[in-house]
């Protein structure tokens, strides 16, 4: 008896645990912590008064607490453990809690603890839909670059290495080595004062502005295409999912309609000649030369 | 009788006034006082002899009382005030036809008489209906751009916080605190002299560049993403508006042709079958096995 | 007789002279002409020696003579001069040729006539059909942008007065008047070297960066709009010059199709009936009943 | 016997070569060997101790040597050398590595034989068919921007010319030359420090800004234009490669199934028709008027 009372509190409490978390208050609430974190990161970047020091400690600890109730009550309404690990929103919940626990007084792990509650902000993401829906969207738009973006680390790379072979002279500190001279060709893609970088390079090799352009047209012709295939890319999926669907409903149609119909008429006609074949046949013996 | 006269007197006079607002030529009127205006903000901002400064504050008053003027019409042509103060753009109007009104000669206020001037010139939009058109439509794609927003905004207040977190030391002035963090990162977005910026902490941190490309790798996308987005949604409700009833239209033709011949091919080969039938079992009883 | 020899020799000339104009060859060669004459230009902005200057002075002769018999021949080959002058392009021919004529030795002048010289290139666009069209579009792209274009003035004629009234006396190069500050606003709308503009303003109004990105951010979006409103019109107008056709193309030869078959379905088995009846009415009187 | 041996034994390492060509691990392995190179010329550019600098030297004489082997057992697989030269790509893999066995031991031909390394990379490209098609994609484009390039370079060199000959005088460096001048105007087209450029001949001649706002216009719209022409291409060849079929299917399917459902049908009811009039004709002659 003492069992099943502790049963039936038990699935009472996880009952609890659910109407909680699928609460709109609780999980306002939730969302308002998160900026009230968030808020605390920001006005920690400004100088302080030590009693404001003291009251943003006070604050974290009780937003680190609060946290760690929330995860724990979605863990205890979650059924079982592997179906709420399996979502990464949850896993990365759980980490940034957990870690979040850790004490970070230690003058070593201070920026690491600091740059934890920078990721709480990200916490936002979990808690809204909509900007999940919109990051995975993003996260699904990466593959369509894949071969593209290879062919463009391709392009940077042979330039960086050409770069470095002939410039690492002439200025190590942009062209020393492959990795500088990328991060160097990164900025002439970007336009960022590329005519100091051409023109010193200019001086020894006058033809280097040969080395730039090309660089630069290649590098804007790729990006250009690439964009142009994402649009008609997205557009055309666009297109299957909305207009796709009564394009391939309007010919499925048609041709439904027309070889139902037209073997109907076919078999009938058939059958309307051989019966009349046979009326004439009957009826007028010599009359088959005319009618054939 | 006194009573009438009056009351058809303000009646006549209220047709006046909503003849003359209706009147083209005092429409064009008041977009060239407006103009004018907008000139004689223009030439406030050189600098100018005694003469042309008196000529100019006479101009001055001359366009404040012509507003007023133009504006008490529009008040009086209108049937009810809750219905003219119901559109933006005319408490737009009443609010700076009568701010204007408001002496600035007070060293104090003469800046924001100065500034009320050249809102007067945002009055033009109000006048020419297709840039009121062009406007709303500005403002109706805002809201489509809402969460982007949101995500956008969440991605700098993470790396201003980051980045005024460990280069705060390195250059006070560029990550002092976050929203001069988050200044500064608008300014790498831009791609203005962000190399200067990525140096200085790199001399510190030699792998923040990580940080810097990152940023932009991930607000470009977004930003791309979101642009083609718009693209995609802007063409979708354009196709839906122009394309989508031709569309609907065409299958729905050749359906309705299809169903309605087919049918009554149907019937007719149904009825002719029949009276063949009839006719062969008439005549020829015997050659009912054949026909079947 | 005389006068008749006189007319058949002039309508004689006439006709060589549309036979050179419409020549391929002589097409490709003023081409070839128009190219030397612009490469002459080009070799002029190097210092040459005594000898290639006087060389380039001769070339410079006999291509202003050839461009006047050309312009010659085909002004003689034209029926009247009233359509000859109606083509913009050839008006434009016809000034640059005549004002090439205009001896250009004294000083004053001669910057006008290298800058006619310079022209001469632009007659490239007024014998290559394919730049013509090209130009044409180009042309026909401007109107669209119309009131956008009236908006943009708008914003840059309101922030440049704006900026003249609060920033001019901080940096009168900058801000001096609404001209220079509509300048300065153009470069800081190309995010050239524009927080070093905001970082001095910011300096005495800290809160001056909001009339940069408030600015930056309005121009940026009514670009935007106005580069994705020109693409969907140009994808209409293309769509229903392209596309539009077939579409009305094939359910139109569908409806013809259907039309002209059914009916001439109809028909028949309407004749077939009526000949069935009357077959069944002559044979069998009494199937009557049976039949219908 | 012998010679029979021989041709067998030839035709038998034929086939031994084809299968090592289209293996999927020698493939990889190539793969691997090209990425080995590359990282090879990476490494190379960072300054390095004279025992990996002699390792780097032995693995360059491997990969070399790899290359070579490669190329034999593709050649040899061959049927015959014209067709292996056909292919862009394998006279592209057929220059690099015979060109490095070069030995490039002299200062002289060093850096050609280290920029010889560099474009090993682009093997990479040969061996990997999805970035054939997409740079076979990239190189398709080009056409298509055959007059707008000509227009672009056209305003280019009337700007470059009017800038040389005003200018030059001012900054040499900037406008020396067309050529120069040419340069400039690319670097004012990526809005590089433009402003720089403009204040400068401003002090000379105070409208120039005219001459860079114009050019910068020109070049943007231009830009701007062509960069939508191929959006729209692009989306024209998609929607006719895509769209088309299904839209070209659903008519032709329709055509062909009516044109051939049509005459069947009709030419059988011409048939049952004929028969029907000659049945009735031999039945009953006086039925004739009836029927017509």
């Amino acid at each position: 008896m003492n069992d099943k009372t502790v049963l039936d509190r038990a699935s009472g409490l996880k009952k609890v645990f659910i109407d909680i978390r699928s609460n709109k208050i609780f999980e306002l609430f939730v969302i308002t912590v998160i900026v009230i974190s968030a808020l605390k990161v920001g006005i920690g970047t400004y100088p302080l008064g030590p009693n404001l020091t003291v009251g943003l400690k006070a604050l974290d600890y009780a937003v680190t607490i609060f946290f760690l109730v929330e995860l724990l009550i979605r863990l205890a309404a979650e059924p079982n453990l592997k179906r709420f690990f399996s979502k990464g929103w949850n896993v990365f919940d759980f980490v940034i809690v957990t870690a979040s626990l850790i004490p970070i007084d230690e003058s070593e792990m201070a920026l690491l603890g600091r740059l934890l509650r920078i990721f709480r902000v990200l916490r936002l993401v979990s808690m809204i839909p909509e900007l999940q829906v919109l990051l995975n969207a993003l996260l699904q738009a990466i593959p369509r670059m894949g071969y593209v973006t290879l062919l463009m680390f391709i392009i940077f790379y042979i330039y960086g290495a050409a770069g470095s072979i002939f410039f690492a002279e002439i200025n190590p500190t942009l062209w020393g080595n492959i990795s500088i001279a990328m991060l160097t060709l990164f900025r002439v893609a970007t336009f960022e004062d590329w005519t100091d970088v051409m023109y010193e390079t200019m001086e020894v090799y006058p033809l280097s502005w040969m080395f730039y352009l090309s660089f630069i047209f290649l590098v804007a012709f790729i990006f250009l295409n690439m964009m142009i295939g994402i649009v008609i890319q997205t557009l055309q999926s666009e297109h299957e999912k909305l207009e796709g669907n009564p394009d391939a409903h309007a010919p499925e149609m048609i041709a439904s309609e027309n070889p139902i119909t037209a073997p109907s008429i076919d078999a009938r006609l058939a059958r309307i000649e051989a019966r009349l074949e046979t009326l004439s046949g009957a009826l007028l013996p010599n009359a088959k030369r005319e009618g054939a």
